[in-house]
């Protein structure tokens, strides 16, 4: 079987991991090149198979490349995704597309219409347990779902640096749990509430941004979500969901560090949950590319593509009006509103 | 010492804890009448130093009675709670007081103006275990509390007659966990946003109910909380609560019914959360008499008084104007609008 | 129905439980006479209709009294079981009948064939979660059993001069856990191998007892029990049950002062066990002086007996000879031997 | 750096294991030839640059060979650890070395005077749950141990043939519980008591073996450890551990296939512990194969060394003894008369 030839650009702490994972875990693909202006030039040597270089539109261009993986900063990720599509290169691409809603909507179309592969990045998605909590939930084990609510808690703020340019709490880090809340339901959001709060570190309002929120989903049945946020819990990374249905609850707790628990005087003591995203959401990276690898060498379909890049990012926008404006916000409103709201 | 002469008014199901517990538990206090136009004629035998009749006013009336506990349906809470103002008794009443905001509002009036100490029976407030949160928030265990979320759904749909005279889930239920909310915060609420469904059972929509809510409710300083209601938890009565601080969380957790795990085959197995409030909230109901006849015999507060029950019945009637109209109320909305939603 | 009379001999730490429990909770009962050489005389007015005496003997003698219930010290109880039977009264007595195996073997036959009724308050089969863990082996949950394992550590030492009288840890404390084991296997114990330790405090040793113990029960089909016992866990009173079978597996955990869970930097805390046997065992107090009087008042056989006493002391027997000897020890030698290990 | 070339004897279960941790996780190590009688002929095309024989001797020879990996039926250890002794290759060895306390002696030794480091693939050592709780106890978290409860369950019995060929329920499973509990304590065992039985299955007994034991270790300071040991727990692989100091408690729970919680009419259920150890000691095998190899490229000392695996099996064997003659036996007995037990 011919392996996949991936081109991977961005070589940061997120381009890191799906190096080692494809290298390590995946026989049906390769890296065959990897873009990033900064690249290590040791890994030169090391990988003398692999072409580096520092222009990513080279590496993109690159006739033998099956598929690119786009792990740069945000802001280029909408040219890299058109020019993957120019190229009829396959795409996965961390979230989000754009922060433009029109940009996103634009990607979407044009990759569908060129027959292009897109996936994103929404690593929550593929966690095992999180898989685990659909897979029991489509299986009717609970019955039907009346109500979804996702704890998503960072540990800690991110560099203000980063705030200015993460498009915001709701487009950066909310729009993983928009994402969530929507495959969990199965069903798409047709209102969205949503407030927010600057009560971590005034920084975060300086540079235009929450740290705290809490968003209210409605779907097209009537039925909610509720989403709370923040940027940092004192514990450490807290990703929780619980889903309720009229024949039962599931709850996915967290996965503590270990699992030993000390007796002593002061109590019944329990390890905190796993560190940030890469040590929590390890095994979803591999899942994630799994399934990207076998969409592209079979005929199966991006589990999370263009169109759900799209309605998440729309719900991230109803949320941020709906906070500014104090009042619920249609997701038909945000569809017309794009343009003004951009 | 002289013990504190109560007499019961309501003999049904809230009626007889409240008439053991004090029987057993409270030397201090003990039951001098009883009034319930049914009263069991047995237990005039059998308690041949109670006062028994069937008319409430002819009991609170009795000179020889120091304070009244209501525990009659909530429609005749008002006229009981003025007569026992009239009279001087200090009063014990279930909530709500009234379904009325004037009306409740009135009637804290009257009995601060008049004296009268007055103790609503919002009995999570008097769980060990919301009392053990409570004591550890104001402690400052976990710094400043940023938000509040509460889950509290009920085993099953009560009879659809009871539903029609019970003013409504937001009035009827969520009441408690709306002063719950505000009891932990120990801060006012400002705005109420309410999403409400009737998805358990049609009949509970054809009454003009809902069974199914989610709240949002903004404090003063802008943090918040959340509460999602149901009439219905396919495995039993679910009352959790869930505070997030600055410096940590506290998650008051269900109390089962028996510390046993059971290891099969298909898996780990817990016992399922205690019956409903007469079983989960036992110690509840012992801990507020407790604090009721402290505070008739010595010079301590009630605990929950009459200004506690108004603002749980503003926020109740806010939700329900918030659902009504699809948009959040602000509290003060519902002060000055009184009149037009009663 | 005619209330039974009950005498209370001992109006120690546990007498004062069975007091205010028959008391308050059972109207089939009635404590008619106490006897304490140092009894409150204030009881004496607040309860005129109860005989009060600073003699055991004159009380047990009285004919208007059904039952005694024996809460002296260890030391006592033989004889007033003998007193008891002697006047054909109803015996509920603390463990143990007598330190000695002959006299308690003398005590079982004498009460049996006196046609009195003898129940030993072994606690712990009356708690309602080791009821449970019961009730669900005996209806087949788990299938056969074929191990269980008892932790049973109590939260500090007793006073020095508790233990010099108490027979020793075997007979004293892991009393209880002998005849759980006996209670949860439903069969007989032919063979003890028992280690003990005093590694907790010195003065322990200097009273010739152990601190610290482990116990091998095999049963009559070569299963078997393990326990082990602690005189002072520092994380409080630890009472533990694992029961495998199999098909299974039942545990039954500590039972903890609350459900709230603390989530700090440090970790994920909960609280501590349960305080001692009086916190622990509340409920195991009222329930065994439940089936106590509903075997007075009934046909119902007392649910630990003579019988049961008298094993769970040659089981103790039996440890104490294997630790000296430092071999297993058949129940079958204490039963012959009983005269020269007294 | 140069890479450490590593021989692998043995392509089974087991074997596969490492083979896959080597090749994808230690730069520092590389599989330089592989041995099997029945290998898989397509592997030597996929792995052009790796050495393939059936002939483990011929494997042991090559001079390029660093170490060698001991993955063979355990009948051919002790033939291979001798020959890659003399070979001066250094050694990573499955347990048991031998089923002959005598050979497991003198490999030992015979390894120590040839200055060949061996290490045993104790596998528990290395789950980071247990080296968590060995590094809590080794800083004094919980103070003086007094105590080790280990339970060490299989999922389901081996194929009787399997258990013919394993040395017994002792040699082949409880010896890593033996390890652990000397690994845990820190200190040697002086007295072993066990008692098995065969209840699980019949042909376990007809192959001369128990399904079911309880060892009770004793170490030189008299503290003491206790294991129980089931060869199918319906419930899955059950591996726990528990340690009681005169200052706390550690409690080693069970990892769970995933971190979900059902709550339905029925009860609360969480998923079954990681199936056997393939998964539930995934980790252990990387961890051990990296401390491997760090003994090989650096300084450091093998963790499980062939003084570790004298001392299991010496207790193994006690604990065989003990069984078979009914009573404690001491670990001195089974030095002397190892000859004539074997």
């Amino acid at each position: 079987m011919k392996r996949v030839n991936i081109a991977l650009l961005g070589m940061g702490r997120i381009g890191k991991i799906h190096f080692k994972n494809i290298e390590q875990h995946f026989p049906g693909a390769k890296i065959a090149a990897v873009a990033d202006p900064l690249y290590d030039i040791s890994l030169k040597e090391k990988y003398s198979n692999i072409f580096f270089s520092k222009d990513a539109n080279e590496v993109i261009a690159l006739p033998g490349v099956d598929a690119i993986l786009i792990c740069t900063p945000t802001s280029s990720h909408a040219d890299l995704i058109e020019k993957g599509i120019q190229n009829k290169k396959h795409i996965f691409c961390e979230k989000p597309m754009d922060l433009s809603l029109e940009r996103t909507d634009a990607l979407s179309s044009m990759a569908e219409d060129a027959g292009v592969k897109l996936m994103l990045g929404f690593n929550r998605r593929f966690d095992p347990d999180f898989m685990q909590a659909y897979k029991s939930v489509r299986g009717g084990t609970i019955g039907d779902i009346q109500i979804v609510k996702i704890t998503s808690r960072d540990p800690g703020l991110p560099p203000i640096d980063y705030i200015k340019n993460s498009g915001g709490l709701f487009m950066d880090m909310a729009i993983h749990d928009f994402d969530m809340a929507r495959y969990i339901m199965g069903k798409e959001v047709v209102e969205v509430y949503a407030k927010g709060l600057n009560i971590i570190d005034k920084k975060v309002g300086e540079a235009g941004d929450i740290d705290t929120a809490l968003t209210t989903l409605t779907f097209e049945d009537g039925t909610y979500a509720v989403i709370d946020n923040s940027r940092k819990a004192a514990y450490g990374y807290d990703q929780r969901l619980e889903i309720f249905g009229n024949e039962g609850m599931i709850q996915v707790e967290n996965n503590l560090h270990n699992r030993n628990v000390l007796y002593n005087e002061k109590g019944i003591h329990h390890a905190l949950p796993l560190d940030f995203f890469m040590d929590r959401y390890a095994k979803s990276y591999l899942n994630e590319m799994e399934l990207f690898i076998d969409a592209l060498t079979g005929d199966k379909e991006m589990p999370a593509g263009g169109a759900d890049g799209l309605k998440a990012t729309q719900i991230a926008y109803a949320a941020k009006m709906s906070m500014e404006n104090g009042r619920p916000v249609k997701l038909s409103e945000v569809k017309v509103k794009a343009k003004e709201i951009a």
